[in-house]
Parts: C-alpha cells; structure tokens; sequence
C-alpha cells in the first residue's frame, strides 16, 4: 500500500462496502476489518459494477480496481452503469500511480516525456484495432508502454506487436520487463527488441512492457546493466 | 497531499535535503521542517539535477517533481547526470499520480485503455516531431492527453495541435480541461473539439487538455454535462 494514495486509502475507510476483483482486494488487509467485502472475479466487471451502484443507493461504497482505475480499470464500466441504469447516483473516480508509471521507475526512466499505452489484450477490442495503433504508434518514435502483453489466451499477440514495432523500431531499441511490479515476486528485465523472443517466458498478464523510443539507450555503470534511460531532450538545449 | 504516495512521502521524511522547483516543494508543507531545502527555479533542472547528484556524496537527498517524475518530470535528468558525471551514486525513481490520469479522474473516465501524452512544449522537443507524433496519435483513434498545451512563449502550438487533430477526428469530439487539477484553483471544462477555439483562455501551462477517442462521449444526466466517457469496449462483449 505504500504505492496507494492517501485519499483512495481515506475513500475506502469512510465506506461501508468495498467490492472489488478478489486480486487487489486482498492487498488491502486491515482497510478491510468492520467492512462488508464483496469479492469479484475476472470476468464479472459488469456485474460489479451494476452491484455497486445499486448498493451505493443506501451505503457507501468504495469499488477498489488495479492501478489507476482510469487506465483499463473499473471507472469507465462504473460510469456506463450510471449512466444508463442508476443516472442520479453520485459518483466520485480517485486516480492512483497506473502500472505504466510504477514500472517505468523500476526500470530507470523510461518514458520522460511522450508516449504511448497500448493493451494487448483483445477480449474488449478487436485484434485488427490493436495492431493499427501499434503501427502508428511504433512511428512515433516515442516508447510504448504494453499493458496485458501475455496471457495463456493469447500467446501469439505480443510476438505479432513487436512485428510490427521492428518494422520500424531497431533492433537493438532497449525494452524493459517488469513483472509483478511493487508486489511480490517482482522481477525486472532490460533487454533489446531483437532479443526479447528469448525471454517471452518472464512475460505474462501480470507484466508490463516497456519498448523504448528513438532516443531511449540501455543505461550502464561499467558492464552492469542499471536501467533504461530516455533522455528528456536537455542535451538539444544544454551541454554536459 | 492527497495524491502523493506513502513512498514518496517517507522517502522525503527520511531525507536530510530536499531539493525542487519552488512550485512543488510549496505543497510539502511540513515534511520539509528541519531540512535543507533547496529551491530552484524552470528552466535549471541541469544545475538541480548535478546539485541534488553533489549533495548525495554525503546525504539522503530527495528529488521533488511534479505528479510522476518519470513523465516530463526529474528522473530522465537527474539519471542522465549520474550516467555521466556521478557513476556509482545509487539513485531510486518513486512514481506517482501523473497529470493525465489525475486530470482524467476529475472529468470521468476519459482516457479509460489506449490512449498517447504529448507535451506542446517545444523547448526540448523540435515542434517537427511534436506535428508528427500529433498526426499519427490523431489516426490512433484513441484518446490524447496534452501536457503544457499553452504556455506565453507559444500561444500558437495549441491551435496548430488541434487541426492535426481535426484532420481525423469529428468536430463533436469530447475535449476536457483540467486546470490545477487537485490543487487550489482547480477548473473543469467539458466542451468539443469544434468548439474549443471559444475555450483558450481557460488553457494555460498548468492545465491539461484529453481529447476524446473514436468512441468517447460527453456524458450527461438530462441536460447536465457530468463528464467525458470513453467506454472499454463491454458493450462489444456484453450486452447492456
């Protein structure tokens, strides 16, 4: 919890009810005590959302998603709720530190500045979408952060992205992996685009994946490999 | 506070020097009693960086920047300084809540999966790139976040940004605004991309700007504009 934010740790003690993918709701520990705990499972996001706007007419209710809710999290699925079926419902979306971020720290700094979010995952958008921004994106020059890279669903769709990011991107464009990020058994790799096919085993849904930009460069003390750096720009204004 | 990590908060509390733009280290308040605190100002973040990398010979020393400091903010610079000029100073990265995803939760679920940051500043990007990362993001379909979309060096780059955009995307597209986004004077605008030139004066350096995707829309109850959805794409999978 030292990566959650005072005022989502403030919205879930003043609630009554906290519902919530079973995965985060366990990190929470004693933010839960006194509380009625509504564990969902992968899969059921409508229904979860439906239940908490329909409990939140006489509780508060505090729906509790990975990362940032924003970011391919239960914000949007809880508007559409709202929206559609519960219009006068007051509702409130705290922000917190997406996973791209939080694995970009681990890794240096990999992202400083313009970039991109892209999920692999083509359960809520067509495959042929994902790959039209992952063309257009590996264009701009500017890395690319990868959420849902891998999963036992759809083995084939990471091997397909970075297709299409080296058509355009070099070979030796650094990429960083970070699984399991600020949680237990996190691990980090840098590696370059042309020799991620050897370590495609570290990668899977809880990963997230970083491909650099034109500018980005393995960051080295000596021999030892310390992080991807991607320089803001100051050198085209300063010198060292 | 409210946004700003556990982590982040300790790694200052256990700090001897705390060194920032004068800006951000204003909002510490009390964390900064009985330290060092340097103050600098825009435009130094190389003398900050290679003062904060000096002083860390012989003291804990934090780094303060702006929402996450891996994006447009501190890490990239103050990495690229012990890259070169201080090689074994061990350094840590904390991220936090970026602008994007803080200013995303004050207006609904606007960015809500894929979606591409651009900063308009040109003072360390050639406005060249900056026009051709616009255009491809602009094809992506999927939302954009615009760091620094005006500033009184360029009050013209945000006008220029917006027909690129418009090149591709309808004029009802949804555009939020988000001015001091948690802090005091905080502003909220919901308008559309076609509408947007009668908007300018509320865009300053401190504001953010999303421009909805294909598939974002205003979301209203009866007449009431209540934010900007961009949908994960459940109606695909499920229906309502």
């Amino acid at each position: 919890m030292q990566q959650m934010t005072p005022a989502a740790m403030k919205a879930i003690a003043l609630s009554d009810v906290v519902i919530g993918n079973a995965f985060y709701l366990e990190m929470l520990g004693s933010l839960l005590n006194n509380k009625q705990v509504i564990r969902s499972s992968m899969g059921k996001e409508l229904d979860r959302a439906r239940e908490a706007a329909r409990l939140a007419a006489d509780h508060n209710v505090a729906m509790v998603s990975g990362g940032d809710a924003g970011v391919y999290g239960m914000a949007s699925i809880v508007l559409e709720i709202i929206e559609h079926e519960f219009p006068t419902q007051d509702v409130v979306v705290l922000p917190g530190v997406t996973a791209a971020t939080a694995a970009a720290s681990r890794l240096g700094s990999p992202l400083s500045g313009d970039y991109v979010t892209i999920s692999l995952s083509d359960l809520l958008t067509p495959w042929e979408i994902i790959e039209k921004r992952m063309d257009l994106a590996s264009q701009m020059g500017t890395p690319i952060a990868l959420y849902n890279p891998k999963s036992r669903g759809r083995p084939l769709n990471l091997g397909k992205a970075l297709n299409i990011a080296l058509k355009y991107k070099d070979q030796e464009t650094p990429v960083g992996i970070v699984k399991n990020v600020f949680r237990d058994g996190e691990e980090v790799l840098i590696t370059t685009l042309g020799s991620l096919t050897e370590n495609y085993d570290l990668v899977d849904m809880h990963s997230i994946l970083i491909i650099g930009g034109e500018e980005s460069r393995i960051w080295k003390e000596d021999k030892n490999v310390k992080g991807i750096i991607t320089p803001r720009g100051y050198d085209r204004k300063y010198v060292y």
